[in-house]
């Protein structure tokens, strides 16, 4: 198959080499060595590109700057992104062309940053940033994971990871899905229409679902105001999914005792804005979910195994619900 | 045995009450229910218990404001901090009295922050916090922890612990400790005069080791530059084992990527130090090991297992060497 990898012009952190192709290939011997690769990084490359191309790997930004274009040949797109929700709607994509996400890509590195969002919060890492921030020393004490109640929205990659790492810590998990079918890290599994049920007893509640038209503000400002005195929230699915602006309230009034944000509305965050200094709260710029050491190569690795089941007629495990979302 | 509980006058929230020592004595239904225990706060309370006990179960406070005191029926001092060089030199210490630590106490919640500690580092929360600070929105990459290299000053009870979570995360641990008998968690253990080898391959440092002569200082200027550019350093042990100086400077270089540090000389920091102000340094104001939830439980439980050993004509597990220092 005729394989092109387009990098993105202002990334050079997440750029695709012949060298990583080479390794990807090496790691799956009965598909990759048969496939012809080409690696562009101009306009100019991606449309003498397209002219023959089968199958497309690239990220979001190239599909918003370079597509639609001529692409007579093409079959697949393989998107390096999770959340598609910035390409919505999909009427940029060719007839017949199949789309694919690179869900399961972050699940690592996702769940590390959330159990690590998790222990900051049951350690006061947020209020004692604050005090620090003062010059102010003044005793917070924290507690253990074991036995907490931690609320997880979406079971996906990152949110499965999510739940995984607080079992292991001995944390109560409840899952919050659009389908609420049992997932072996969660006590209960609940879905999304009776989270209201599961506030009032959540210590923790993390923000891991996609961003659809039925998650979007999803945390409204009644919601957040369900958690109890004292809990902490993590987000790492969209800034979209909460009213941050009640959020700010809360954390200022100090019914929340903590946040630990990775995502917001808008990004970048304005100078001046609200959140940058807004009490026991800790802003990290959108960068949870990706190591650039290894994002690429496991990337190329899940694009292996769809093409593989492209191959042999199997359904493709990344393949994008345009009408779901996810 | 008449034994003794001294509460802090200045620390309720560390208190012990009849109800814990009730639901303590039910843990351990062989021997608690035996014993005859008093509770007291005031120096009056002490004074006047002192004259009976047998034994007696208190803080470092309560040593420092009230011992000596006569005590003539006194055999077992059992002190609920684990690191006791604030108590040195122990002259105040009556003679054929056997003194124990609360070794074992701090597991799980220190095994909680340095993991959570190292996850930041990892993730350069550090880093975001100095951007969060000045209002800076600036992408900052972090990594995954498996693979990466983790060196532990001290295996007892908090490095121990610290050794077992980053094995956890599939990171590859280095044990630094006096006498270098293996660790589970540790693919290697070293001496601690052997430091300066593990260190320039080291990711992460953390200091876990008790305050002795043979520790204090010892991650000085010339040592700390021997971890390479880019490495996180967490301090959980002692302010007195680094200069704290010279690691100021190497943060404000950017040699070092970040340090989350939980001890620090002196404590109190004072308003305007130098410490509040360096870059990519998270400050803990020395609670990192205690969770109010279920300290005193856990001491009590640990103290009646001493006790039990007493009794049984054993080794007290947790005797304190005093010519060791831990």
């Amino acid at each position: 198959m005729r394989i092109h990898l387009q990098n993105p012009d202002n990334d050079p952190l997440f750029d695709f080499s012949r060298a990583m192709w080479e390794a990807a290939a090496a790691r799956s011997p009965d598909i990759g060595p048969d496939q012809d690769v080409s690696i562009g990084v101009t306009p100019a490359d991606f449309v003498a590109a397209m002219r023959h191309a089968e199958a497309l790997v690239c990220d979001a930004s190239v599909i918003k700057a370079l597509f639609p274009c001529p692409a007579p040949n093409l079959k697949l797109i393989f998107l390096t992104n999770a959340g598609l929700d910035k390409l919505a709607p999909f009427d940029w994509l060719p007839p017949g062309v199949v789309l694919m996400n690179n869900r399961g890509a972050h699940a690592t590195k996702s769940g590390e940053f959330a159990i690590m969002s998790i222990l900051m919060l049951a350690n006061r890492i947020p209020a004692m940033v604050t005090n620090q921030r003062h010059g102010t020393w003044r005793k917070l004490w924290g507690s253990a994971l074991g036995g907490r109640h931690l609320t997880v929205v979406g079971l996906g990659t990152l949110g499965g990871a999510t739940a995984e790492q607080a079992a292991r810590f001995g944390m109560r998990v409840t899952g919050v899905r659009a389908h609420p079918v049992p997932h072996p890290a969660c006590e209960q599994v609940i879905g999304t229409e009776a989270i209201e049920e599961a506030l009032p007893d959540s210590d923790f509640l993390v923000l891991a679902c996609p961003l659809t038209e039925a998650t979007r503000g999803l945390m409204n400002r009644r919601r957040l105001e369900c958690l109890p005195s004292g809990a902490g929230l993590v987000n790492i699915g969209r800034g979209e999914l909460l009213d941050q602006d009640a959020l700010c309230d809360l954390l200022d009034q100090e019914h929340l005792s903590g946040a630990v944000l990775d995502v917001f509305t808008p990004e970048p965050i304005p100078p001046g804005h609200r959140l940058w200094s807004t009490r026991n709260l800790i802003i990290s710029p959108h960068t949870s979910a990706d190591d650039p050491a290894t994002y690429n190569p496991h990337s190329l690795d899940i694009f292996l195994e769809n093409l593989r089941a492209w191959r042999d007629g199997r359904p493709l495990p990344n393949r994008f619900d345009i009408a779901r979302g996810y």
